[in-house]
């Protein structure tokens, strides 16, 4: 196949384009690629956690059937700190979703602040947050309840670019918190580098003392290749600058166990932890003790844990690869394409030409792909370039997502020529 | 035994009184009686729930192992409906915990408003509660989590003084709430009359449209004895007085399967639960629906749940009992005491002589026996007359609550002789 390239579209190449197009969409298939999601067979592998336990409920002197806890069974943390990289200390574990985590930590410092009912960021003039883009749409929709505006961040393959970082922060004290997916990020797998996430663990040295970090781990420990680079600790760098106030870590077992019930768990300081179960305790009876006990007993220790990933990752590589070796057969060094080549996580994330994201979407689905909403990964569901488009291919076959590339490739290229000749 | 009697009591009776006080502390015991929680002997009784999915995950086409489900699985739903007499098509599930649900319907209507942005309880000069008391520490620790001022009600055996809360309502529309536990009361274990709940469903005829009721039915079918009354269906009065939106229902199985791990759920209007999941959809990536799953497997049908909880009953009957039997032992035609004779529920409440409440909890905990602090079951832990103590015999065996209220009814003694004394 010759190189595809916008740049030597002609009025041929249009009409042999759409008569492409016209073949595909007459197919009436019904595709999809939104959903970041574990597949059936990854679910699979986490189906003896019903029964594991054998009638013992009690760990330790605790009953995991009755109510308390509010911040978990001490054999989760020491189970999750290790695998992880925390401090057992640190660990507050929560119920089945680490986006109600961050969720209740934003309410908490919205209605009665991390400082005393003065630091209460609704009483702030204009409170912001920092958002790396492209990211998580759901991290955006958090600051949107909360009326944060959002201030976008690009990224490159080390992550955010921290010049521009530091200083929004040092002209406005009302930045008062920056998310971060820094391992395998939401949507462009990329890892933070270590020079980054140590500048990150030294924002709270120039920022608002109100200021948190919000460091989403979700795909810590999601590796699809063996050589994936690691992430550094950052309680490493807010130790060594005294900064630990200033970072709120979040991570799950979504992507690990079951996605619908998994533990979630964050670690954070002893200040935060306190303003944080003070607070949690005025709705919650306690996290599920019973199912923390489950993945306990599931996993045993880091080693049962990283084992069990390389289940995930030998079911996700092949679906990787086939979103890959597509773009790759249809789009090296050409024009009208860039993207993202993981080495984990749950996406790839791929640019067109300026302003052609949307059009893409659109064609794609005319011809029953299903494409994340163009925009869906910046704040607001605005990308001001209409370029990046997110491709999750965790959830479908392989030939489903081999398929459904086909006829992504089809509409990206259609969309250029239309462009170009317009 | 001759009944005590404060008015005949004479200096041979105080120092008969504090030498058995003095035999009893110097046994050094560890007893109590605070904790309204399930007993070890009850949650084994839902211990087949383990391993009761044998891999089977899937429910009518759901995965229950992933993402999604805002509201709830509908197998639940259907379970729930006929058991606790609500309507289908009204109900949401949540997690382990209705108190989050209440919690969460505060949240977002301090916030957000059931009406708009303009009719968020936050715009209100001084939104407050009605609180019929005794009742539960845990609602009103939400009231005060968001500032919400709290007016007290009496009860009598039928329910909270209507005439009382009609009269608030007319006088102040900025009474945005009502809390109730209707059946089997925290902690007085009273029943609410058809009457009560008739009225309770008209209030929003004469309240603000930004009231709500909060009907927490935590002990809906919770019975003790055979012979406990039943409760109105408040949506039947709801529906005949068109104010739908003027209630919210909740319940949960914490005290019918596992208090840590059972499945909570609420009831409401249309527009009220669209309001609802809207702000919750910003925190939730929905409830474990895999317990959701294991529950409808393990009760089946009403006829399930009815024999399950009638398994509760027999482990519970000889608590309350045990509790009973004293008291009236002790106290029959007494004027030192006053109590309720629950027939389901969890709790007993009993009335010393005004005053001396704070003294008998002192007194019961210098002999090893914890009681609920006085105050606990009212607003901002101020009970008026300092006479209100709740206590709550499920958790440990009879041996010790007979122990425990040995130890009570002396401390009863012993203060209000006192008192009568000095």
């Amino acid at each position: 196949m010759n190189t595809f390239r916008v740049a030597d579209a002609t009025t041929d190449t249009l009409a042999t384009l759409q008569n492409e197009f016209k073949q595909l969409k007459a197919q009436g298939l019904s595709l999809d690629l939104t959903r970041g999601k574990p597949g059936s067979e990854q679910l699979s592998l986490s189906e003896s956690m019903d029964g594991i336990l054998a009638g013992n409920y009690i760990i330790n002197g605790t009953d995991t059937r009755n109510y308390g806890g509010l911040d978990g069974i001490a054999a989760i943390k020491e189970l999750f700190a290790p695998a992880f990289g925390l401090n057992t200390s640190d660990i507050i574990i929560g119920g089945n979703a680490s986006l109600t985590m961050m969720y209740q930590s934003i309410l908490f410092a919205y209605l009665y602040g991390f400082n005393g009912e003065q630091s209460a960021w609704k009483n702030l003039n204009a409170p912001k947050f920092i958002c790396p883009v492209p990211g998580y749409d759901r991290h955006f929709s958090i600051c949107e309840e909360f009326n944060i505006e959002m201030i976008t961040v690009n990224c490159d393959e080390n992550g955010p670019d921290m010049d521009a970082v530091e200083a929004l922060i040092k002209a406005d004290q009302d930045i008062i918190g920056m998310w971060n997916v820094p391992r395998f990020s939401n949507p462009t797998g990329i890892v933070y580098s270590d020079d980054v996430v140590e500048r990150i663990a030294k924002l709270g040295k120039i920022a608002s003392e109100n200021f948190r970090v919000f460091w989403d781990n979700a795909y810590a420990v999601h590796n699809v290749e063996n050589n994936a680079a690691e992430l550094a600790a950052i309680s490493h760098y807010t130790s060594k600058h005294s900064t630990e106030d200033s970072v709120i870590q979040f991570g799950s077992t979504s992507k690990i166990t079951f996605a619908g019930a998994g533990v979630a768990f964050m670690t954070a300081s002893e200040k935060n932890r306190a303003m944080y179960l003070k607070h949690l305790g005025k709705s919650s009876i306690g996290p599920d003790k019973i199912n923390q006990l489950r993945h306990v007993k599931f996993f045993k220790d880091t080693a049962g844990l990283t084992s069990h990933m390389q289940k995930h990752a030998a079911l996700l590589k092949p679906r990787f690869d086939a979103v890959l070796t597509d773009l790759n057969a249809n789009f090296k060094g050409s024009d009208a394409l860039t993207w993202t080549t993981p080495k984990g996580g749950y996406f790839v994330s791929v640019d067109t030409q300026d302003g052609l994201a949307q059009r893409v979407v659109e064609l794609a689905s005319e011809c029953g792909v299903k494409l994340t909403p163009a925009g869906a990964t910046f704040p607001y569901g605005k990308d001001p370039k209409n370029s990046n488009i997110r491709i999750a291919p965790s959830f479908p076959s392989v030939e489903d997502i081999t398929t459904a590339m086909q006829i992504f490739s089809v509409c990206v290229k259609l969309a250029s020529t239309e462009k170009a000749l317009s």
